[in-house]
């Protein structure tokens, strides 16, 4: 087994940033300057088309890290950020476009799409935990969460399904459709996020997915508005999730 | 315009506990021990069968008033603690008894009884809240909120529908079918509980109430489990919630 291999760093504000690769996929760990000698680690997948430094990702890093002492590692996802794009990738993208220019639904592009990325990305990600779980500060053994939303749903939740050292995750705004089966294995405690008028994701499929977890401890967050209107306050309710269940302390949240 | 009258005052761990009353109804109103001239006041409304000194409310109202500096004052709902019970009322208590002794379902029994006792405590808590507002630390014009779930629910829905002054509430808990008229006229902003896998009150009921309230800004919290599950960590996302709509500042919250 080896650990990542770092690239860059650099460090502001109480936390320190590192590029990395395992393999052949980039990712970044923010870690706090100093503090713990083990925290918990956070795993976040970032949104479909983003990549993982973009601004949702480091605003919610920051607030993990700096607030509750956590590492947090996200790496790129297949066709996305500094990875290649394939064929398959442009004609998804293309067809993704052209879907939302003309008016037609999205689901039945995203939907088979993430479905595809979740199959390679899965693996990917498991390595990237072994990897990072060499490392002394965070170490095997220790509590991992995960948090990722709309395809960082597509994606988490068949990681989650499969992966038993991941022990809390964040879900949501995601289609259902190809993601019941995964999960209904799932048995970690999981908060959930669905915006209660999206016009792109039908409000009963958000309440079926989220009636098929299987886990005891379940917590569904609707808020009123469309898509793109999920609350910013909700990032802030996954960090305090992430706390009650792997520990760490909030020292910075409102 | 009187102001309430006081009957009792103690102190402890920075809360000043006061017993009054308006009228005939007695309440108690909790304040920070020291600090700001003016500071939100927060209205809760108990439980069935309980009362306005109960656990759950001293609990919630110290976190309120030593966690983010409100104001809390509860008042006995009629028929309810220090208060007379009428023939009605014994016969309503004698029927949920019942009810609960041999499995019949409790919502034919509760949702009359508590709108009954809903158009007699609105004008109630009307009076206290100009009673209350004629004190010199919470003032006319300012802040106010409202918290009640189960019958704090019963009774807040109508409560909120009729009284501009309060600007934000948190309910949660009660079957829908006394409600949906007036939740379709509250405009502020609202976060609803409620338990997933409640087994008394059916999760669509609860779903389409949430649904019915006119606010734009409104958050469902869904968890996992039975009625009497309903998990402490809502109390602290009520208090989040009151302090980013009515002001003030989370100081001791986890």
């Amino acid at each position: 087994m080896n650990s990542p291999r770092f690239t860059a760093e650099s460090s502001s504000h109480g936390m320190v940033e590192r590029d990395f690769t395992v393999g052949e996929v980039p990712g970044v760990l923010w870690s706090p300057s100093s503090g713990a000698d083990r925290a918990p680690l956070v795993l976040m997948g970032h949104g479909g088309g983003a990549h993982k430094k973009h601004p949702a990702m480091t605003g919610r890093a920051r607030q993990l890290v700096t607030g509750c002492g956590f590492h947090v590692a996200v790496i790129d996802a297949p066709g996305h950020g500094d990875r290649p794009r394939s064929a398959q990738d442009e004609q998804a993208v293309a067809a993704l476009r052209e879907a939302q220019e003309t008016g037609e639904p999205e689901g039945p592009i995203v939907v088979p799409y993430n479905a595809r990325l979740a199959e390679l990305a899965v693996p990917e990600w498991q390595a990237t935990l072994d990897a990072l779980q060499e490392l002394p500060e965070i170490g095997a053994g220790g509590p991992v969460g995960y948090v990722g939303i709309a395809m960082g749903t597509a994606i988490g939740v068949p990681l989650v399904a499969a992966e038993p050292r991941i022990t809390a995750a964040v879900f949501g705004m995601m289609w259902p459709d190809a993601l019941f089966e995964q999960a209904g294995r799932i048995t970690v405690p999981i908060e959930f996020g669905m915006q209660w008028d999206n016009e792109r994701i039908p409000r009963e499929g958000s309440l079926a997915l989220f009636d098929a977890f299987a886990s005891k401890e379940k917590s569904l967050h609707a808020n009123a508005g469309k898509h793109f209107a999920f609350p910013r306050f909700e990032a802030d309710s996954a960090a305090r999730f992430l706390v009650r269940h792997l520990g760490g302390a909030v020292t910075a949240l409102v």
